[in-house]
């Protein structure tokens, strides 16, 4: 039997692009998206296109968490910050950033994993082009796998359970030209934070997304 | 301004435990109790009741987890299973494992502690007498501190936010006893697994807590 990947899935450029990596390399992707409150609940219906077109099971998790409405990322009360290209993630923690959310998606990652047998979890999480956000760096990634091998059944018998980012280290334009060729159907993603009919282009994910097309000399089919 | 501390709340014995060592330790605590459909739902009642008692203010969180099926403490269909007490914790992970449940909790708690700004995060995790889960074991827990800290705005800008597991190295004998140090109202406490009106007395939680009690030569208020 084909081993199998639980991927986060948010319906974004990068977590699509994971998810076809995992595909490419062999994995059978079973993708767990999370809704949170996140006001642009429209990357809910992407990861559904994309799960679909990759005929990867979805898991959809509700977390209605009342002490995340202190993110501008889930409340809508408050401002989207808009910063240039070259300021982002140079002005530490901004206000997008949800307490702890890479902890609690990989954990729930990690229970999935562990109850259905899946050898990986898998997140396209990137330390180069992202918005300072503490949990997206290599060092808490590599404490994280470590996490999910002794706390599940799984990694404490001795069986695999790997916490693969493979986009860790990619920058926006790499992303884009890894989608590329693991063939990643990006017309069906959304990466805008603000949750319009359209992307704003305003927002740190459309600016970094604009900037990865831009570099690889390619036009977002999402546009 | 008080030092706060969340401390995960299921309403058993050791978690009231933990919750009020937690205050004796000068912590203002703030509860969370998790609903992951466990079938022991009156452990929630009983979470409710000691977070009044303590005048901790309480979040009680829904994880609705389809995968968690398999587990017997949560699918009334599989049998607990009942083991004497000699024998708890010897067989490997039992049918009662929840995959992954003390990752997700920890790093619930931990979104709330970095949301609120609290220094410490609290769990009653026990790794003597025990019923043989990996996520209750000490490297586990120094492998969770290392992702609250790498992954929390506050952990990683230099803020200190601690992992304590008071329990962890104490004995039943030991919980009760440090229970009545620190006052834990423990007649609203709940810890049988099997979910009816009186506790059950068969099952692993119910057999370590009365065992507990015996040997500390104390009543169990519960009862």
């Amino acid at each position: 039997m084909k081993k199998s990947a639980v991927v986060l899935l948010s319906g974004g450029l990068d977590s699509t692009t994971a998810l076809y990596w995992a595909k490419a390399r062999g994995y059978a992707p079973v993708a767990l998206a999370v809704r949170y409150g996140q006001r642009h609940a429209c990357e809910l219906r992407a990861a559904r296109a994309v799960a679909k077109k990759a005929r990867a099971p979805l898991h959809e998790v509700v977390l209605d968490l009342a002490w995340l409405k202190g993110s501008s990322l889930v409340n809508k009360a408050l401002k989207l910050p808009e910063v240039a290209p070259a300021q982002i993630g140079a002005g530490g923690v901004p206000s997008t950033y949800v307490p702890g959310r890479n902890t609690m998606f990989l954990s729930l990652a990690a229970s999935l994993a562990d109850a259905i047998g899946a050898s990986a979890v898998v997140i396209g999480a990137n330390a180069l082009d992202y918005s300072g956000y503490p949990d997206c760096r290599p060092p808490f990634l590599d404490a994280f796998a470590r996490v999910a091998k002794l706390g599940t059944k799984r990694g404490s018998e001795g069986g695999v359970l790997k916490v693969l980012a493979p986009l860790l280290h990619l920058d926006k334009r790499g992303i884009v030209r890894l989608a590329a060729k693991v063939g990643a159907p990006l017309s069906l993603t959304w990466s805008c934070y603000a949750g319009g009919r359209r992307p704003c282009g305003k927002c740190d994910s459309c600016q970094l997304r604009a900037k990865g097309f831009r570099e690889a000399g390619l036009e977002d089919p999402a546009l």
